[in-house]
This record gives structure tokens, C-alpha cells and sequence, in this order.
């Protein structure tokens, strides 16, 4: 059978989660740019990204012949061609609402800005929030969703509110044009097919370990 | 080819992706029951947890015959089946390390109780809050993890500090027995093979969601 490489632009056929493993690459590139790596093995980036090497170099096969047998692969090269495919060569313009804890710890989250997210509009319902400006963002009026959300064009949103609010917030944001969203409620959100919405569940985080380290429990039995 | 059916208590072989989509069938099963749903058909929890209908039907085989023709599922078995799988029949201990607006996040957070976890103690290297409680859990200063955590017989810690002291703090937590970290920092932890690490880029969520908003756009044009 012919080996098939993909050197098209336009990559339809990279599965999911090789694409849930480009930003962990992208961490690591940014790493081996900070020190003048400009050339990088496989086995070096699954070391620096903490994948195994043969998933490393299965997953490099998507984005063409990069890789120089005995050389390696060029950092920045792989770096914008990935960036290329997860849409990041373009400044995306992204809202916050719910400004409690999670969502302050979002708007001051320095890892938003290093890959290159803006937050331009937060939100709350807490009138003693509202018109407050934090890391440059102001927070408005939770009703002003759909009247902000238009004005700067937003195109994708994250929920930081209780569930309970998370459903209404999500009706808003899509009225007003949102097409992907973030949600950190701990509940599922009905939206229309042609929204994209990513649930973080934090629990599910610890539920997924709590497995593991049972079935390591088993397997010592 | 005879189908293969699991009935063992041991469930060696579930692949990850199942395993990873099984907290959220026991959100939806939580929401079942509320609404004294006993039985349910693979549709409606497709529906509840938001995967297609094919897929729950392929996940639920992984936990033997407990579906029955025209009846649907039993919500109280599938229930207890999958909390003993993802080893959710007991408690577990966790500590938590970094108490800024993300630790404080964590520390509130509703749905780590509902899943039954419990924060034992946190940790912050700030002397004005070490000493507090919180959601009747005690902050402890940074330098006390490792007396603490083994006090305590910590398992879990959820790591919520910056990138640059993050590394240090697993290590002590590592030296003090916990068997399985999750990872805020936008960073990636060295840890012994024997210790299990889940990484939460926070950015990447929404470098997933630019790939597809990317990808649509392509396709519009």
C-alpha cells in the first residue's frame, strides 16, 4: 500500500485527536524557540510535550514531509503550519461571561494572551462589577449581551456562570451571532447544529484519574 | 465473528475515549433522576448528555446486557456500574495547591462535590491566607505540603499555581505519596512513570474550537 502524505492546505482528514494534541506541541515549540532550538528530533518533542514518540511522529505525518531523516524537524515550520490548521493565524475576538472566581481567573489566565487570545468584552450580572476594567477588559451588564456581543463582532464566548444562568446566557450569545463557545457550567447546553460548544467539566478531570488509579489498584491485587 | 460481550467486573479493556465520556453520562444520569427517570432509552441519554445516539449505544455495550429490547436502560444500574469503573465507590482524598482567583475557583466549585470529591486541604505561599478556611477547608502554607499531604494520606492534588513554581510543588507533592496530579499550570510536569498526570491547557479548549470555526469557514468559501 502507498504511503499517503498530506501536503494539501487544506488537512480534512487529520483525525480529532491529533488536532486535541496540537496545542500541546505548540506549548513545547514555543519552549524550544525560547531556547534557540531551531531544528528538534521527534523523540525531543515527545519528551518537551509528554506524548510518546510514535504517536509524536504518526501525528507529524499529517502536516507533510517536514521531518530530514538523521536532522529533524524545523520548529518554525511545523509551528505555523499547525497554527495554520487550528486557525490561529488570525486574532479571534472572544467574550467572557460570569466575572466570579473562574471567570476572573480566566480574564487574568496568562495563558489565553500567549496563544495569542484576546477577552475584548466581560460580563456579570453583579452590579457592583459592571463598568469595572480588568487586564484592559470592561465588564458590562450581563443583559448587554446581545447588543455588545454585536457591536465587536464576537465570535466566540465563554460561560463562567452557575448553571442555572448558563442556559439563558447561552440562548443570548448565540442570538447574538456567537458560533463557538466555551462552557466551564457544569451542564450540557442546547444550541443550534451550527454552534460549537465545548464542555469543561472540572470534576470530570479528577473522574478520569480516579480510574486509572483504580485500575492500578486492581491490577497490585 | 462472535460479538463479544463484557460482563466481567474488571473492564480491562474500555478504550479512553469511552472512559473519558462516561462523566458525562453520570451528569446526565444525576439529571434522570432528579426528574424520577428509572429506565431510559439510549436516545434520551444521547440527548441529556449531548453524544449522538450511535455512540452511547456503543459505549453503553462496554457495560454488559443491561439494556432490554423496547425498555431501555436501567438508570440506577448503568449508574453504579460506571461510578465503579471510573472507581467513584469511595472517597478520595484530594489537596489543592494555589489559592488565587483559580484555586479560590476550584475550592467553590459546586461540581466536585456533587461527584462526590472532597478538598482536604489547600496550600498558598501567601502568609496573609494561610491560616483561613474555606468551604470548611484549612489553606496551609506551601512549604507544609509534604507533612500535610502525608498526614492526610493525600491520593489526588490539583495543581493551580503559576507555570514557573509548578514543578516544585509536584515534586513535593510526588515525595509525599500523591499518585495522580491535575495540572492548571499551562506548563508540563516531570513526574515518576508511577504518577499519573492530566494537564489542563485551558487555552487549548479554545485552540480546538478555532480548528473547527477555521475549518467551516474553509468550506464556506
Amino acid at each position: 500500500m502507498a504511503k499517503k502524505t498530506t501536503s494539501s492546505p487544506k488537512h480534512r482528514n487529520i483525525p480529532e485527536p491529533t488536532i486535541a494534541r496540537l496545542p500541546r506541541y505548540l506549548r513545547s515549540f514555543a519552549e524550544f524557540a525560547h531556547n534557540q532550538h531551531t531544528v528538534i528530533s521527534s523523540k525531543e518533542l515527545a519528551g518537551a510535550s509528554g506524548i510518546n514518540p510514535a504517536q509524536v511522529r504518526k501525528d507529524l505525518a499529517y502536516f507533510g514531509q517536514f521531518g530530514q531523516r538523521g536532522i529533524g524537524y524545523d520548529v518554525k515550520t511545523l509551528d505555523s503550519k499547525m497554527r495554520e490548521i487550528l486557525g490561529l493565524h488570525k486574532a479571534w475576538r472572544i467574550a467572557l461571561v460570569g466575572c466570579g472566581n473562574l471567570g476572573m481567573a480566566l480574564l487574568q489566565y496568562g495563558g489565553f494572551a500567549k496563544a495569542g487570545f484576546r477577552i475584548e468584552a466581560a460580563f456579570d450580572v453583579d452590579p457592583s462589577k459592571v463598568g469595572w476594567e480588568l487586564e484592559g477588559v470592561r465588564i458590562w451588564a450581563t443583559p448587554a449581551i446581545r447588543q455588545v456581543v454585536r457591536e465587536k463582532k464576537i465570535e466566540i464566548a465563554i460561560i463562567a456562570v452557575p448553571a442555572s444562568q448558563a442556559q439563558r446566557v447561552a440562548d443570548d450569545l448565540v442570538d447574538a451571532g456567537v458560533r463557538a463557545i466555551v462552557n466551564f457550567a457544569p451542564c450540557v447546553l442546547t444550541v443550534p447544529k451550527s454552534v460549537l460548544v465545548r464542555g469543561v467539566d472540572l470534576a470530570s478531570e479528577l473522574e478520569h484519574l480516579t480510574y486509572f488509579l483504580e485500575k492500578s489498584n486492581r491490577t497490585e491485587k
